[in-house]
């Protein structure tokens, strides 16, 4: 089955909303075996009856949100109406159902408001507890040459009940025997880009029958997502395992700090943060997760020389000799916190965010990072990341993460 | 000047991503005088071909996100080379600039970075200074019947100076007289909602001629956007500023903590942070800004009660009586801040983000927050933000900066 989204709306094309249609639609479909082929975000006004009757050859369903409200822009209902040949007529007990809803709410009722209530001979009426529009449904319809039409309302809490209760359960009954449930499998990845992946496993996987692999590449972070017939699948699964086991963070798209609370908790440990660079966004990310109080009790975020020596005990001659930003001060950050702190598990970061303040040996997106653990050495080392202060800043937090991911499960955190 | 987007990737139709892009564009696009007409998301693949076939003949132009990746699945620059009968060709150049980052990243330069070195003949290079895809610009083609294209990358950071720097410039000298510069002006409002501007602007602002209000509402945050005739934006915006002079940040769209930033630069003073439903993420929002060293050296991320009082002063007993999401508690924790940090100013919030840890006294959604400032009297106040767990952080951050503003710029807190 072929299928389509249409967005109308002219405050999602001038940017006044993001449109979180088209994921929301992708998601749920896919879980029905469908994927979308096409979203197509077009104004308010005539441009529906264009799109619309281009689609209708291509497709199989189309469904519209938007352009069912009360005013002059909203004309999605009337224009399918006339492309279909189908007049519309009153339909009483959406009337009723509007007026009750003007009356509970103490609105005042207008004719704008009736026209929401008129409704295309022969479509099925999906009702909407959220809003005044109804949707609508029309099958498809041969001597038309029209694909099975669903218009929606664009409010997201109206459109997702309608969809989840009604839209999605026809589609599915729709697809009757062509339902193929989609298997698909993702690994979360960190510590080597798409293209270092795409090189080692392209060649490997190229004999597979029926695998499509996909790439979503993140900031020190790629979702490798393979999907297609199960034994290919499990096939390919094993190589990835194989060739990436250091490297794979989850079979799933859990967010690595969730790993982290995770694994934290499975060991009774805990974990502290001390940051110069990132400026807080470690603990920030860590905080994230719900339930992450049992395992981190406090960070420090000691952005001036003067903070680490009097927070982190690190040494103002240290300072002085290496520079803030070096293999001893982060070392030195690390296990300063780890003391003070009394946690398992520490975790420092130091270097240059930028614009400004970079030099010849240590340019703009040095960073030195350090892992402490009691009763284990510490870990430190340099990276390089050149990229905006924002980029930096998540880019150095993913791979802080990850180094404590991977002693938490003894892989060489190198 | 008919103007299309195009954005491809699977992820974006299967969900794992939200097109930010369609929303950035359009903004961006309004303040050139264009609008997006209609904007197109595909899979990566095949598709490209179609969709570009039946837009040439639409468009003047034509902005083209992603599909210019490393992998197999990124055919955009073969397919537009081929339909626009323009043969490709390496270019030394971006070979070299790709060869030079893989260097610097100390990264394993490959065989499939190459291919995105290879560009049409005609079309002009877009450097990309944060990624490896250069982007292209091909004008628009009579005899082909093209209209203007740009193949652009599909990551934000990458595309976002690509086109401020090359391509929102390149679109401006295409309309040249065309061009209707809109006028408007933009206020950045805290500390009231989207209905309560309305509410009391619209009925004041309805006799002003060809003036069209805007609103876009964030977590704690509303840009009031105002477009028209110049004379009536003027009258408008001194109606704003009468009615809104505490809740107005900028009238600019200058993020909250650059203005903070800024503020206490003039001043020649610092501020610190306590933090702990907020888990570091007002420290890390300080720090987003470039320059914020100068007035940010330190903040305590005091997540467990044992911190608080140990990095902050906060007496057993009283975290003991009142709980540490009170009043009592956040004022000690923002006057230990101030004391022990030595900045000039220190603010603390102390609240339950959730989803669990609430009680029916303090339920899910109630934080205290508190400003000290050497000799002024600490300010201290509970609100009560019931959202997840994500926006209530950033709720809570938005709100303790613009207090912070307020105490700053002598309007009173509250």
């Amino acid at each position: 089955m072929r299928l389509e989204v249409v967005n109308t709306g002219s405050e999602l094309l001038l940017g006044k909303v993001v449109n979180t249609h088209a994921a929301y639609f992708g998601q749920e479909l896919f879980k029905l075996g469908l994927r979308v082929q096409r979203q197509t975000t077009i104004p308010d006004g005539e441009e529906i009856r264009t799109v619309l009757a281009e689609a209708f050859s291509r497709c199989d369903a189309i469904l519209v949100t938007g352009g069912l409200g009360p005013t002059s822009d909203d004309i999605t209902r009337e224009v399918v109406a006339e492309m279909l040949g189908r007049p519309l007529h009153l339909d009483e007990g959406i009337l009723a159902t509007i007026r009750e809803m003007f009356r509970v709410r103490k609105l005042r009722q207008n004719a704008l408001n009736d026209r929401q209530a008129m409704v295309p001979e022969g479509a099925v009426v999906l009702e909407n507890p959220h809003g005044t529009a109804p949707g609508l449904y029309l099958p498809a319809d041969d001597t038309m040459g029209s694909p099975h039409l669903f218009l929606l309302p664009g409010p997201p809490r109206e459109l997702k009940p309608m969809c989840a209760d009604l839209v999605f359960p026809t589609l599915a009954r729709l697809m009757g025997e062509d339902a193929a449930l989609p298997e698909w499998r993702n690994f979360r990845i960190y510590g080597v880009g798409e293209s270092g992946l795409a090189t080692v496993l392209e060649p490997l996987l190229a004999d597979l029958p029926d695998l499509e692999i996909g790439y979503c590449a993140r900031l020190g972070e790629v979702d490798l997502r393979l999907i297609g017939a199960g034994p290919s699948i499990e096939a390919a699964s094993a190589i990835v395992r194989r060739e990436f086991f250091k490297e794979i963070v989850v079979e799933s798209e859990t967010p690595i700090e969730e790993v982290i609370v995770e694994l934290l908790k499975e060991r009774g440990e805990t974990v502290a943060t001390a940051e110069s660079c990132t400026g807080g966004l470690i603990a920030s990310t860590i905080t994230d997760v719900p339930g992450s109080s049992a395992v981190f009790h406090r960070g420090y975020v000691t952005y001036a020389n003067e903070a680490k020596s009097d927070l982190l005990g690190v040494p103002g001659e240290m300072l002085a000799a290496h520079g803030a930003v070096s293999d001893e001060v982060v070392r030195a950050m690390a296990e300063g916190c780890l003391r003070r702190s009394g946690a398992d598990h520490a975790i420092a970061v130091s270097g240059i965010a930028g614009p400004s303040g970079g030099s010849e040996e240590k340019p703009v997106g040095t960073v030195h990072v350090a892992v402490a653990s009691r009763g284990r050495e510490t870990f430190a080392k340099r990276y390089f990341y050149p990229v905006d202060r924002i980029s930096f800043k998540q880019r150095v937090t993913r791979l802080v993460l990850d180094l404590l991911r991977r002693r938490l499960r003894g892989i060489d955190p190198s």
